[in-house]
């Protein structure tokens, strides 16, 4: 047997889904996964550092990297540009680490769209939805610890709605009603991410 | 959240690996789980009961459900008749449940076959592999366990040797070199299985 990679682990969710806090459960079980970081041209913010939160790249380095096709996702952001290196992703896969990437659903259907291009990539990366129970569960869930106006929620939960809509693209679901459960479920897919065919192979 | 259907888990692997003492354990935690009972036109022997064992067919009956279409899978061997029906798979995962069947590396090809032209079996079909922790080990295992010639052995091993050629045919390995480590791979996969876009869909 070869285990020619790990797996680059690209996760999304609406807001108040509770991604952070059922990722976070998770993933303290593993602690020898790697995050991916992201690059950003806006500037570091408090005890921000390079390399921790972001790598703080100029605008000119980052356009200079979107040239050289470095990038497998970006996009500006009132001005600024976020993006995920490839090499964020694959430098740890090929080293047999899992890569563990949070990230928009714009992003992570960049990626999708990167992997039709990129056999490695493809071989590599697994989507997962983090959804609420319903949408009425989310839309208590914002309303209880959002100190928003009615205007604002309602634009809150259109968006989460509109979010919801992307989920069945993903490749796997998970649905964040118990804690306990999901972080079991989601620790079953990285599991069992290890175990395709994808990623190794019978050798005699 | 809909969960459209269950899975239908395909398992195979070559003589001497332990796959049916590795099923066994991981289907005892799994009680809500279904079998894949085979057709044969073979005789019932012993204490074998028609849909426990196998569905036991007349030559007739077989030939007119393979004219049908209504198997998955089949082979004649020795004179004999032997397959899968495709309700097999189909009903329970319909239903919601998981089924699971135990196969033959020709008969699993044929379902993979099968699933280039019925969507639905594709979407419900997950094919794992059971491989042994090197050639060498099964060899002992083989050695240990057989009363052969060194002539049957060698052409066991040999045997091996082929169908360990197929593992990366499959979707899933599992090494069986520690049974619990195993059976609880095998575990994992099975509740990753649930959580698969191509059975489970997000609805408002």
């Amino acid at each position: 047997m070869k285990q020619l990679y790990g797996s680059a682990i690209i996760v999304s969710g609406p807001s108040g889904v509770g991604k952070s806090t059922l990722c976070g459960k998770a993933l303290q079980a593993l602690p020898e996964i790697k995050f991916s970081i992201s690059c950003t041209t806006r500037n570091p913010r408090g005890s921000e550092q390079n390399g921790v939160e972001y790598f703080f790249l100029s605008h000119q380095e980052f356009e200079k990297r979107i040239a050289n096709d470095e990038f497998v996702e970006h996009a500006e952001v009132f001005g600024n540009y976020y993006g995920t290196l490839k090499s964020q992703l694959l430098d740890p896969v090929k080293n047999g680490y899992d890569v563990f990437l949070d990230i928009d659903i714009q992003g992570a259907m960049q990626i999708r769209e990167a992997c039709k291009k990129d056999q490695l990539l493809a071989n590599v990366c697994e989507f997962i939805f983090i959804v609420p129970p319903s949408l009425q569960i989310l839309e208590a869930r914002l309303r209880g610890r959002a100190t928003d106006s009615e205007e604002q929620l309602a634009l809150r939960i259109g968006k989460a709605k509109h979010e919801l809509s992307f989920a069945n693209l993903y490749d796997y679901i998970i649905v964040n009603d118990n804690l306990e459960l999901a972080a079991e479920e989601m620790l079953s897919l990285i599991s069992s991410f290890k175990l395709s065919t994808k990623r190794r192979q019978w050798e005699e």
